[in-house]
Formats: structure tokens, C-alpha cells, sequence
């Protein structure tokens, strides 16, 4: 719903405009006629383009079914959605002659700056006009050149600030937990060092081909070195939609996919934040682009201010949502439901743009606290309610961002297309990512129990694609010639590695002997299949059968019971003192699940453990029955992929040890042996869950 | 997610405005970051603006729930997100300090008429603005108020464009179609007659009514004819919603039911095609609005076309999809799928405004044909996926309507009470609903086998709530005296009708005698059965148990077969045209249902009737099983009241009848016999199928 709505707001404005404007006066009818007519023919012109759009976006769709259908893995839906986009584009810009605008520079000079409206006086009327932004001298006539190129430009805060938030969203929604806190530590330094030093790594590379380009003579206009840090800043944000939509079609290892997943999420959040303060970066006195060690600081200490606070408006809305639904019984209305949950993870965006924080950064720990504690307090219906809204938001957003870089190539008319940068920018992000994928890697090896072998290191070094987060960074401020120049290059750079890198992931999978998932069934056995459509509770977190091969292999470990042995050890402890907290405070408090307060609040805090302990608690306790607190339904998963036999199969091999681990909970109860249960031996119980609710459907089939 | 995203364009586009033009040059840099400053100033304060939004309507859900659980009856979420509305409205209007705007009139003129793009030089630099609109003189001031108001008003046509098409759509795929088509001419005669005669008696009386105001000298401007007749077809549109959703929770009739909502929807398309004529009326000479014939014709013209384009714009997208989904494999990806439905059925609405029809319009019977077709080929996960993701919708954009009228009430800044004109509109839409809903149903029962009862029709006449469409065709154009008091006059019914009316809707129910369902369980009954949740397959479309009671106590008329035998000599001959039609040709090619086309279509088309008919109706043939044609499942119907254990009890009751209805078909195969099967017995057999899904999944909870 979020993307193509917004044209029209810009559609109505001006028809609602151009009516009023021509509907007052009676004393020139013919006048008024004519405004009419053109308004009309505006808001024609508007349609026509968002149709363009949606018939991009169909035409995508239908092929990237086409393919699915037909097991087509070269080309990912990303990539097919940016040659539709690019072949409008072409068309467009070569197609379509260009008429000539009706604007005139008006020669009436105001005295000191530009005002946000102006009312202008026309034989005797008033018309109010509002700022649209500063053109300069020389591209005055190219304002005049396309009107049709002009309609199908959108404004670029509109990636920011209604494509870019459910994506996000719905990344933190579905992120998957237990595998993502597994590899906390590691996720979190490769997200905060390893783009800070990819960041760093690139804006000194490029500042030396700047330099380069300034000596043969190649540059043109002003290239500071704050441009090539924010460069590094932009470009460092990874987004391997393709390569993880991949490893869940061929159920790659999970390991891999959480540190992949949970690096470009965070990822972006980091690189949003750092070219904020690259860009509020502003030494003082004169010498404007020389270092300046207060201004850095003062740069650091915007990074740490806007991340933390982002983080605490995410992380206080999702709180507040789950305490609403928790101590109301909205779940009997799950419309009502939806919408309250909607509504507040929106706000979250909200206020932390009026705050002066980074609403999508905000929006990503929202997502993230919904789905730890919110989602658990959701009906049934609800969870599946507001799964589906996202996913299907974030699908048309994602798929739209990919088609306008498509259509941007030949659309945006400010292009700089300078070789030796292009080059230059290849051989940085490659370097970049090398020299944070690797020392890194070795460096949180040393740490780790399981380590990330090599195969995992060269995967992750490949799939260091980038795309929606690094489009909307630089298409964010396109004023300058340097900007102009960062934009064309990270275009380039999407489309290389989304195409190249997306379509060399199943042969880099084979090529790096990383597992895949064993039967993979047809398409025509999913569509047989009836419980297909009715999958409740199945667990798409889960392992595929032959688990951690790569760690196997490293180690030499052995069966079950060893490698839960293992998990529990190799989680660090800062991870283990936040997970009892959470287990034995926060989860108790937010959510029906967990141990009661009154267990484990001290004595003295007993009238508001029992007012914030909620009844369905005791119940738990004495049904041994935990709700599925840290499994999160993620339709996409199985939907579009073809896990589903896999998991039944699973859980009907290993009933046994499903019942071993009911057994236990049954004598342990502290947080320690739930962390454990949760980490190590869940998938099965999961899994036989999966098959109870399974089977009875396929009955009715 | 579509309403208030609209408000971020303006703000994004506001924010990068001022940015590009803050930072393209560099020699006054002070001047730059009090630009950036005053930009982000105002991007925080649109997101303060929209976040009283999010806030208003969060306290209204939440309110809503409550009411609900309490079961109170007398107030509708609607009417109370007017009431919060109308608080932040006071909040708003005399709370926040008056700022001063920064706008000041340039003298600078321009030649003939406005430039919908301006260039203005300040210092040497050049700003892009663009037209908003017209101001009168008179308002120079009252535009630099103040700017918290100006912030919280939004662009007329973003209902039109934005908030609108969701809950047209919405109601259209919602549309409970047997009883509705059971219905057919009558709801016909009530959209198009009904509200042609309310738009000329209301037009008329209020002409009357300005004619002496003009006398009485409380008229200070013009007020045309025209104008007075635009009040009739705005004021036309009525807007249930209230009354229909207390009949849901209450089960009422479910043939006045589908009399008052069939009326409603269609009225509101003929109100805006008829507004839109009678704004393209423009007599030709100096006499601009004296009556003239040919003028008249080209009105009654423009009705006519923009009605029918609309309506086969709506139709021919919905035909589009339903092929599209029936002969790609779409069903096996349902997140693709939703999101073909989605854009296909969007596309409608910019297809139709494209070609100068009304979008409304055309989504209302897209959403139609998506019901009738569409739905059918849908995988059972899409189904439930475009349902709620159309209810979110529909839900969020509704309660926002009501709540910005509230807050209108006290933000708009040109209102205009007229005493008089107030009164006399009241009395005029009283008359004018009484004056089509009795004259009508009595030449209607002349050809109806069960009529329409007085209780009925009183029903009808109390039902003639104003609602969202109301307001948005009378906040469209604000720009002249008499259309500025003809909004406030609406916002005033629209309060008035919503509150009291909405409010009278029970005790009217019982004073009328007008029966309701038996069985209301309490909310906690509900959320005890796990099954709520599950539901698939159950109909909401079904009669409460003891149903047509009104009918039976008119004609005496006795059991089941009898009825059954009445509701096929009712249907006009048109509709069995139609519903043959229909049955034999359009469903066989559109879905997966119906007769073979090889049997239906004459012999020498064998080779299309092959190709377009799809391997499943064979199967369905010989399996004597249906799909689930003519039943939509109507979540929110079933979520919000307390429908399903009637259902359940029903369906479990009466398995002989469902066997009977089985058998039955085993014989029968001709349309007629479809259509008596649809019509009178289908309930039973959808019942026992309810249940047959239902009772497996309750077993697990």
C-alpha cells in the first residue's frame, strides 16, 4: 500500500490546487476552463506514470512466479524487477518527446533568503506556491526538458520515509531469534566495527582516487574528503536480499544465514547512522573541509546519540505495545488488534523523526521488541494478521525501490558517469569488505567455540551485495557535483553485484561445499499438498536435518546431546546475563510466558509481581506448556520456499527427543536451563508440534 | 498503512527541498544552516501532526475494545473517533499559540494567469516553487495564523485519492452476495432512483430555503441553483455503517440487511457521478447559471458515461485478474498473489482517473467482480490475506475519516453557520429520504413476492446515516461562500446522524419489532474457543436460524422447501438472464467452477471451450463438489461479532439437509437449479462444511 499511494497525494495537490485556484473568480470563465483542463491533464499525466509502476511491479511479479515455477535461480526477483525498470526507463527517456515545461524564471528578487511559501500577486489574485528547492543557474532549461521524466521522479525523502520503513520492519519482525542471539556477539561486531572500518576503509580508497582523478585532470567540480567518507558510509550498507532468499530456498545452513541476515540489518541501521554524522560533521572557522578534532568528536558523539536514542524509541514502543496487549483483551478482536499494532509500530517512526532521531533505525528495534514480547501476547489470528501485512508491504516496497533504480539509470538527469571512480569504487567496496569479513572473522574465532570456518568467510565476503538501503542513502542528496557522482556509481554498483553476485550464489554455495537442504520437492507436490495454506505453529527457525556440518567437521563433534552441550558454552556471558534477565524480568512482565514474577522478584516486590504476573503464567507452569516465545512464524519462509516436507519429516524422525526435553522442563526450571532448552534442543519439540497440528489438516485434504 | 503516509510526502518533500537547496552552495554557510534548521524544525512538527493522528486513533481502538467488551451498544467507533476529534480539535484550536507564518505576499505581478511551477531569484540563486492554490484577499491574514492548524489540514483530495478507494474496495469485496443478488432491483431501484429523487427534493427545498435566506438578509454572497443541487447529491450519500455493524453484532435481518448496505454502496457511487455531472454543468452565454437544455443533456450525458466507464473499467480489471489467476500456477506463491491482487485492483482506480472516469467508482465494481471471480481461483491463504488486508484498511482509513472530521470541525478555518440553512437542511434530508424510501418500496412490493415490510421500511428511513463519502464530496472543493457553508452544514449532519441515529439503532431494532439473532455469546466464551481463530470455511453469508421472520408473518408462508420454491419466483427475469449468463459462460471461463464450457458453449466452439476451461471443473463435475462460489468469507464479520457458535450450532443441527442439498445435485445440473441452490439451500450445506473444518482444529486447543 505504502509505495505508489504517495504520487497520488502529490496528484491531488496539485488538482485540488489548480480547482480551487480556478473555481473563484467567475469573471473569467474561459480562463478558469482552461486551468481546469491542464489540471486535469496533470492529474491524467499521474496516473499514467503510477500506472507505469504497478505495471512494472505486475509484470515482475508474473515473472518472478514464472520463474519460481520453472526453479530458475540465476536471477533473483530483485534483479528482474531492475531490467523491467530499466527497459521503462530506456523507453521513457528515448521514447517520449520532450515537451517543453511551462515554467519561467520569474526575474522579481527577494531580499535575503528563500521563503517556505510565497504568495504571489496575478492581475489582482493571490496564489500561494511552496518551496520546492534550489535549481542551479545551469540547469534551468533541463527543469524545462521532459515533463513525462519529470512525473516519474519521485522525491527522494520518500524512500526514507515510506518505502524504506516496512522493509525494515519487517526485517526486525522476522528476524530469526534464536539463531541471530546465538551468534549475538559476532553479529554485533561485524554490524558496528566491521562497517565503521569498511566505512573507513573505502572513504580513504576513494579519497586517494579523487586525488588521482583530480591530477589526470578527471574531475570537474569540488570532491572533499567528508564526500568520500559519507561514500564509505552509503556503500557499506549490505543487503544480500538476493543470496539469503537463496540459502532459504536451498536451506542452507542457518548459521550463515543468521550472521548474513543479522549483519545487513544491523548494517544498515549503522550506516544510516554514521553518514547522519559524517554529514553533521561541520568543523568550524574557515577551512571548512580540514579536520577538526572537537568537530570529529562532536561527530562521534551525534552517531552515539541518534543510535541510542533510535534504539530506545524502537525498543519503548514496542514495550508499550506489548504491555497494551497484554493487559487487554484485544485478542478477542484481532482487527483491533492489528490495527493498535500497526498504529504503534508506526508511531515509533514518528517519534523518533520528531525527536530528532533516526526513524528507521527506530523502526528496526521495534520490530525486533515486537516480535521478542508483543508477539507472543497477539491471538493467533493476529500473528498471522500482522506477518502477512508486513510481508506483503515490504515485498511491493522492495520490488518497487528495485524497479525505480532501474528505471533511475535513465530516468535521473543528473547522471556523472566518471570511469576511473566507477573502477576505483569496485576495487574499494571489494577491499573494504575484504578487510572486514576476515581479520574480523579471526579475530571473533579466537573467542567463538564454533568457529566461522573459511567456507563461511568466503561466502560472507561475497554476498557483500548492496542495494535498497544504498540506493535511498544516495539518492537522499543529489545537489552537489560530488553527490551526483556517488549517486551514478553506487546505481552501478547495485546493479553488478545484485545480478553477478545473485546469480553466482548457487554456484558459490556448491563451489564452497557449504550444506544444503537434502529433498527439495516440486512445485506441483507444494501445490498438492493442502496443509500448505493451513501452517500453524510449524517452525521455519528450525535446523535442517544434518545440522552445523561445517562446525562438525571443524571440531569433530559428535551427536546431540554434545553440541547443546556446546551452545550453552560458547554463549558469552554478557549474552547470558541479558537472556536471564529477560527470561526472568522482561519476558514475565511483558508476555503470558516465562516463570512467575512472584518466583523471581524479591519477596518485597510481591503486590506488583502478582498484579504484573499474569494468570495464564501458573497455568504454564503446570501444564509444562511454554508458549512458543522465541519461535516466530515467518510464512515468507515457507511459502515461497520449499521447506515444509523437510520440517514434518524431521519431526516425525525424532519424537523421542522431543519428549526427552518435555520431560526435563519438567524438574528445571531456572533461566540457565531455559536458555539451554531454547538454544539447543527446541527445534525438535517445535517440530513434533509442527506435525501435531500438520497432520489432522492433511486429513482433510 | 495508506492514510497517513500522505502526510510524509509533504514532509519528505518539504525536508529535501530545503536541504538540496541548502546545500549546494557554499559561501554562506550560516545562512545554510538556519535553512536546514527551519526544515528539520518543520519536519518535526509534521511528524508531531501525524502522531496526534496515530494517538487518536490508538485511544479510539483502544476505547472501541473496551466498548466491546462491555458491550455497550449506544456509541460506534465511528462516532467516537469523532468525539476524540473533536478534543484534540479544541486541543488544537485554542491550546497552541498563533505563530506567525513566514509568508509574504511578493508585489511582483505576473502577466495572464499562474504558472503551476515558478522560478524566483533570490540573490543570484535560483528556488523552484509551485502552485498550491488561490487565496482571497480577504484570507492574506488568516493564512499566517496559525501553523499547528495548517499542519493537521490536509489536501481535500487525499480522501478522494487515498482514504476512499480502501473502504469503496472493501465494501465491494464484501459485498454479501446472494443476498444481494436476491435483492438486486430493488437495491438497484434505492441507489439510482432513490437517490436521484433525494438529490432533486433536497436541492429543491434548499433552494427554497436560500431564496429566503436571501429574503430574510441572512445571506451574504452568491448561492446558485447549481450550488443547491450539489448539497442534494453530496448530502445523498449515506453511509450506514453505524446501523450495519450494530445488525451484525445483533444479527438482524439479513434481507434488510443487504437492502440498507447494497443501497448504500451504490449510492455512494451515483452521488459522486451525479456530483460530477452537475459540476459539469455549465450552460453556455453570459447567463452562467439560468437552466438551459442542452447543457442539461450534456450533464444527464456525463452521468452516463463516467458511470458506465467507471463501471467497466471496475469490471474489465477484475476479469483481467480473475484470468490471470486462473491460468498461472499464482495460487502456489500466495504472497505474490495478494500482492497481483492487490496492484491489479489499485490499478483499476488509476486506469479509471486516467481516462477521466471516477476511480471511486471503478474500484467499487472491481471489488465486486474480484468477489464474484477473482476470489474463487485464489489459494485459501490469499483469501484471508486480501480480506484482512483489505479490513486493515478499510478499518484504519474509516476511523480516520471520522476522527479528521471531528478535528475539521474546529481546524477548518473558513466555516460558515447559517442557522437557517442548518434547519432547513435537516428537514430537507428527512423529506428527501422519505420522500424515496416509502414511494419507492411500495411500487417495489407491487412487483416483489415478499414485500417489503412497513417495519422494513421505517428501518430504511431511520438508516439514512451521512457519513465518510458525505464529507469528502463536501470538503472537495471549499473555495466559494456556498460551498464552505454546505461543508459545515454536512459536518454537522454527518455528527448528528452518526451520534444519534447511530445511537437509536438498538431500541429502534426492538421498538420496530424487527428480529434478531438468538444466541449472543459473552466476549469471554469467545476467546475461550480456540477455534475462533481457525475458522476457515464458515460462512458468515448464512441466515441467522429462525430467519425471514418478517417475511413469514406477511405471507404466512411456511418451511424450507416452500421458501426455497418462493426465492426463485421472486427473481426478476433480468437477474435469471443474468445469473444463467453468468453461471453457464462467465464463470465456467473466469474460474475454476461452473459447467464445463464444452457442454455450454455451442459445438463448433470446441477447441476454445477446451482451452479456456480448467481441468478442475471436470473434477469438480464428477466429485459433485462446489467451490466455494457464491460464499465469501467475511472475517470481520465473524472476528467482531459473535456469529460463530450460532453457525456451528446451526450447521450441526441440520446435517440432513445438507445431505439432501448433496443429493440433490447429483441430478440436477442446469442454471435454473444452480440458482435455487444458491439462493435458498447453500446456507445449510455450508454450515455442515463449517463444522466438518472446524472440529478437527478444536480438538488441539
Amino acid at each position: 500500500m505504502a509505495l505508489p499511494l504517495l504520487l497520488l497525494v502529490g496528484v491531488g495537490g496539485l488538482r485540488a490546487a489548480e480547482r480551487s485556484g480556478g473555481s473563484s473568480g467567475s469573471s473569467s470563465a474561459m480562463e478558469e476552463l482552461a486551468t481546469e483542463q491542464e489540471a486535469e491533464e496533470s492529474h491524467r499525466q499521474d496516473s499514467v506514470s503510477l500506472l507505469t509502476f504497478i505495471l512494472l511491479l505486475t509484470l515482475t511479479i508474473l515473472t518472478i512466479w514464472l520463474f519460481k515455477h520453472r526453479r530458475v535461480r540465476f536471477l533473483h526477483e530483485t534483479g528482474l524487477a531492475m531490467i523491467y525498470g530499466l527497459i521503462v526507463g530506456v523507453i521513457l527517456r528515448y521514447g517520449t518527446p520532450s515537451s517543453s515545461g511551462r515554467d519561467k524564471p520569474l526575474s522579481c528578487s527577494q531580499e535575503d533568503r528563500p521563503f517556505t511559501t510565497l504568495l504571489v500577486n496575478v492581475s489582482g489574485k493571490f496564489f500561494e506556491y511552496t518551496l520546492k528547492g534550489e535549481i542551479s543557474p545551469g540547469k534551468i532549461h533541463n527543469v524545462e526538458q521532459n515533463d513525462m521524466l519529470r512525473k516519474v521522479t519521485f522525491d527522494p525523502e520518500v524512500f526514507f520515509n515510506i518505502l524504506l520503513p516496512p522493509i525494515i520492519f519487517h526485517a526486525g519482525y522476522s528476524l530469526k531469534k534464536r539463531h541471530f542471539f546465538r551468534n549475538l556477539g559476532s553479529i554485533l561486531a561485524y554490524a558496528f566495527l566491521g562497517t565503521a572500518v569498511s566505512c573507513f576503509i573505502i572513504g580513504n580508497l576513494m579519497y586517494g582516487v579523487v586525488k588521482l582523478m583530480k591530477l589526470v585532470g578527471q574531475l570537474s567540480d569540488k570532491f572533499y574528503y567528508t564526500d568520500c567518507l559519507l561514500f564509505g558510509a552509503i556503500i557499506s550498507a549490505t543487503d544480500p536480499v538476493t543470496v539469503l532468499a537463496i540459502f532459504n530456498e536451498l536451506h542452507a545452513d542457518v548459521d550463515l544465514y543468521a550472521l548474513l541476515f543479522g549483519e545487513s540489518v544491523l548494517n544498515d541501521a549503522v550506516a544510516i547512522v554514521l553518514s547522519s554524522s559524517i554529514v553533521a560533521y561541520q568543523p568550524t572557522g574557515e577551512n571548512t573541509h580540514a579536520f577538526d578534532a572537537a568537530a570529529f568528536f562532536k561527530s562521534v558523539g551525534v552517531f552515539l546519540g541518534i543510535f541510542s536514542g533510535s534504539f530506545m524509541m524502537g525498543a519503548v514502543t514496542g514495550v508499550v505495545t506489548a504491555l497494551v496487549t497484554k493487559f487487554t483483551k484485544l485478542h478477542c478482536f484481532p482487527l483491533l488488534e492489528t490495527a493498535l499494532f500497526f498504529l504503534m509500530s508506526w508511531s515509533t517512526f514518528l517519534l523518533a523523526e520528531a525527536c530528532g532521531f533516526t526513524g528507521v533505525v527506530a523502526v528496526l528495534f521495534c520490530g525486533i521488541t515486537q516480535a521478542h514480547y508483543t508477539y507472543n501476547n497477539l491471538s493467533v489470528e493476529s500473528r498471522s494478521r500482522t506477518k502477512q501485512l508486513f510481508e506483503v508491504l515490504h515485498f511491493l516496497a522492495e520490488n518497487f525501490i528495485f524497479s525505480y533504480m532501474g528505471l533511475a539509470l535513465f530516468t535521473f538527469q543528473k547522471h556523472i558517469f566518471s570511469p576511473v571512480f566507477i573502477i576505483g569504487a569496485f576495487i574499494a567496496i571489494f577491499l573494504g569488505r575484504a578487510a572486514h569479513v576476515y581479520p574480523l572473522s579471526f579475530l571473533l574465532n579466537l573467542g567463538r567455540r564454533h568457529k566461522i570456518s573459511w567456507n563461511f568467510q568466503h561466502m560472507m565476503m561475497f554476498s557483500g551485495l548492496r542495494g535498497a538501503m544504498a540506493f535511498a542513502l544516495a539518492i537522499r542528496d543529489t545537489a552537489t557535483y560530488a553527490h551526483q557522482m556517488m549517486f551514478s556509481t553506487t546505481l552501478l554498483i547495485v546493479f553488478f553485484t545484485v545480478w553477478i553476485v545473485g546469480g553466482g550464489t548457487t554456484p558459490m554455495l556448491s563451489w564452497l561445499n557449504i550444506r544444503v537442504g537434502d529433498h527439495v520437492p516440486s512445485v506441483e507436490e507444494m501445490s498438492e499438498s493442502r496443509w500448505l495454506y493451513f501452517r500453524v505453529g510449524v517452525d521455519p527457525d528450525q535446523d535442517p536435518p544434518p545440522t552445523n556440518d561445517n562446525f562438525q567437521v571443524l571440531q569433530g563433534d559428535g551427536p546431540d546431546s554434545e553440541r547443546r552441550n556446546r551452545t550453552k558454552q560458547e554463549s558469552a556471558w554478557l549474552f547470558r546475563l541479558w537472556y536471564s534477565f529477560d527470561h526472568n524480568y522482561l519476558k514475565p512482565i511483558l508476555t503470558h510466558s516465562g516463570p512467575p514474577l512472584t518466583t523471581t522478584l524479591p519477596s518485597w516486590c510481591g503486590l506488583i509481581a502478582r498484579c504484573l504476573t499474569s494468570p495464564q503464567v501458573y497455568d504454564n507452569q503446570e501444564q509444562l506448556r511454554e508458549e512458543d516465545s522465541d519461535f516466530i512464524l515467518n510464512d515468507s519462509d515457507l511459502t515461497v520456499t520449499y521447506g515444509d516436507t523437510t520440517i514434518t519429516a524431521n519431526g516425525s524422525s525424532g519424537p523421542h527427543t522431543a519428549t526427552t526435553s518435555l520431560d526435563g522442563r519438567r524438574t528445571k526450571s531456572s533461566s540457565e536451563e531455559a536458555l539451554e532448552r531454547d538454544l539447543g534442543a527446541a527445534e525438535h519439540e517445535v517440530a513434533s508440534r509442527g506435525t501435531r497440528l500438520v497432520f489432522p489438516l492433511e486429513d482433510k485434504a
